[in-house]
């Protein structure tokens, strides 16, 4: 081991590693893009030698947190239109507001704003799935997160593939060109659902990503209503329809899963498919309860997602994390299911496994990059401290997280974002949601500010 | 209207009143305790006069929230068990620890501990039910919240109360010292529920709190299993059983209220009793979910309340809002039940109704006390607003607000607490939380700061 750059130490160190205990007091060091070493340290004196030391100051390391299912871009739409029917708010805001509004520099400038939220709230891998990907995945380099970007495919015109026949095509270009946006992101392809995707097109899509050995994701049985018609039109349950097209292996990842039927939960166990669990989501647009207790209890790999802003309001993995945690325990009539340690682990290291990045991201360990987050708990709601992981799942916030680091490389210090910039992001907010405000003929936005913010607070 | 001692301006101001638009931007002017005005200004050329002007700068301005359910004391509690069943819970951690170490300067400062957490959190009101209750009154005098505060009364040994026979004696003389506690605070009962508390005691605690004028706090149906042993000795559901014992009026909160059967609804509606819901704690402890929409369509009055921190494990009613409006979509299937903003009014303007306060806050109008908090939207997670009350539900945290008064006094000022001392709270909370660790020998508590926690963070 050489001299390493950053030594983060004086904290509670939460490695995520298989049963492994805190260590307390611990350090973490890295060394370019990886982690080199992991300890237990009671002063300064007994770290490793390094060019900057970080000093958690008493809070919590852990690996940053596992975003599998986002659309980035849809912050855009955040409380656009709630509590309405799926369809109102489907067919009277956010598909034309897609169709008519959205454009290539709009879906850049969404995922910045989006990468602001993910930042500051502990996340540093997210997996998204959208249109325009490939401004996706420049604002995801822009802003140094890790990322698995899947291009949309869908039976439709659908923003930047106005030709619905054209969809794999642009798919497989999109694969083709991954490797250009650098070690930090993963190009995927994301087919919206079985029933607005073809046999066909769910088969070449699969097709491309194996070819191209990279995550396949899918909406799947996220409503009552879809699984009902599927099995009238296929006589199948959800999975046993995708599996006799093939798509059921290690590298596919099922988002939802709130009305997957006993038998598909083994069919999914046997093909190592991998599930994300977006509670928040599922919740407010009145899904259901995905069975996440019986999937992991079938061995199956559960992630947890925020969706997108259009349909959580929020990307913050604190807050699924606080209601996985409860939910099942009430559908489950048992306070026992899903404790905080498996929940925190969901969104770390079992995380990382979804998405196919365990060997990069998810644990603090010698050889893995260095993504990771520390939280502070110096404050008042999270005092006293007994057991850090339940801290973590049922009384600590997003805006506890102090710093974040990416593959060696702060993106937040002190809550300040290093990468991105604030002021510019906010400017262009405030124009385009007045923009979009009067595309759809809704009641202006609320914006006290045109006149009068010129003393607008600090970036943030 | 003489000289305003505040104007808070630059806003979107939400009044909460019934049917009343926001007004962008806005204003609200304080004199001494209570609104002397509530207006549109678009300058601050156009705002009444005033000794000192607190600009909003473009965030929310709206009435402070109201938690109507909370054992404060329990933050010594938090975290330090979870995810266990009910009893061994009780039996193994909490009841040991309330009989054997806890004392009055513990309910003191824990419950000024929790009151950091409210404030920092938005909350300017707090009921409050516990025991050594005269503590916890002291405490939340000092912080200036405004409160009503409950005794406990329980046929048991409790902390406080050796001598179970002495429990109305020592709550008559408690509710006698009220008036001493100053016009911010409401001394009233809370008896822990029909199953630790015999028919006369339930009788003689209501027949104090009746000729006092203050309400009565109960537990009620919060699991299916005392539901059922109460119907077995009594062959009555659990509101008929507490009206037979001539307990239900207006001045008389349920709490939880998750089993009320169907005749229950139409009993307590017809009583004007209120209902306090917690939903984190009740999924948290497996409970089950209250019927919330079928008591609003009946009319009841509902607020929001947290529960204690020993079983939510924070005191976080922006959590309590984003799980209310979601939660009750899922189990009606219906994503148009409880909106953002009838969800803003369960935690303000109704919360207030419940404790009977509604002559004093949960609005901002003419005449109310001056309880009102600013929410900063200046943040990527806020970013752009379309509704202002969809933001606060499903999208804000608390960390999100910025100032806090109460009764015209400032609890808080850009996220810094003025009334009370948190490098204090913090100290006793390190000592204080390894004392109870070795009292229920247990493992340590993980403070890596003892040694080298002398770098500690700025007080929050």
């Amino acid at each position: 081991m050489g001299m390493a750059d950053w030594v983060i130490w004086n904290g509670v160190l939460l490695t995520l590693k298989r049963d492994a205990p805190p260590i307390c007091p611990g350090f973490v060091a890295v060394e370019g893009t990886r982690i080199t070493a992991v300890g237990q340290a009671g002063s300064q004196a007994e770290l490793p030698p390094a060019r900057d030391y970080l000093d958690a100051a008493g809070g919590l390391i852990l690996p940053g947190l596992v975003n599998t299912h986002c659309h980035l871009p849809m912050v855009w739409f955040r409380g656009l239109a709630d509590d309405l029917p799926l369809n109102r708010w489907l067919h009277e805001k956010i598909f034309p507001a897609e169709s008519g509004w959205l454009d290539e520099e709009k879906v850049y400038w969404g995922t910045l704003l989006a990468a602001a939220e993910l930042i500051r709230g502990g996340v540093t891998t997210v997996a998204d799935g959208y249109f325009f990907e490939d401004a996706v995945r420049r604002a995801l380099k822009d802003s140094g997160l890790r990322g698995v970007t899947a291009q949309g495919v869908v039976d439709l015109p659908a923003p930047g593939v106005p030709e619905p026949r054209d969809n794999l095509k642009l798919a497989g270009r999109f694969l083709e060109s991954g490797p250009d946006y650098g070690p930090l992101l993963t190009s995927a392809i994301f087919c919206h659902s079985p029933y607005t995707c073809g046999p066909e097109t769910l088969k070449g899509a699969k097709k491309l990503c194996r070819e191209a050995g990279v995550p396949f994701f899918l909406h799947l049985a996220e409503t009552a209503q879809e699984v009902q018609e599927l099995r009238q039109q296929t006589q199948m349950s959800s999975a046993a329809y995708l599996d006799r097209l093939g798509l059921l292996d290690e590298l596919t990842v099922v988002v939802h899963g709130v009305w997957l039927e006993p038998e598909d939960l083994d069919l999914l166990a046997r093909r190592w498919v991998k599930v994300s669990h977006c509670p928040e989501s599922n919740l407010k647009l009145a899904a259901g309860v995905a069975p996440v207790p019986e999937l992991l209890a079938q061995g199956v790999v559960v992630g947890l997602g925020t969706d997108g802003a259009a349909s959580n309001n929020n990307l913050d993995l604190f807050g699924e994390m606080s209601l996985a945690a409860r939910l099942h325990k009430v559908t489950k009539k048992d306070p026992t299911v899903l404790p905080a340690k498996t929940v925190l682990e969901l969104a770390t290291r079992e995380g990382a496994r979804v998405l196919g990045l365990e060997g990069q991201t998810g644990v603090l360990a010698v050889g893995k990059a260095a993504d990771l987050i520390v939280v502070d708990i110096n404050q008042a709601h999270l005092t006293p401290m007994f057991d850090p992981y339940s801290h973590l799942v049922y009384a600590a916030r997003s805006s506890d997280v102090r710093h974040v680091m990416v593959a060696g490389r702060w993106l937040m210090r002190d809550r300040t974002l290093l990468t991105l910039d604030w002021r510019a992001m906010a400017a262009r907010a405030r124009l385009w949601s007045e923009e979009l405000s009067t595309f759809l003929r809704n009641p202006p936005s609320l914006d006290p500010g045109r006149a009068i913010r010129e003393n607008e607070p600090e970036p943030v």
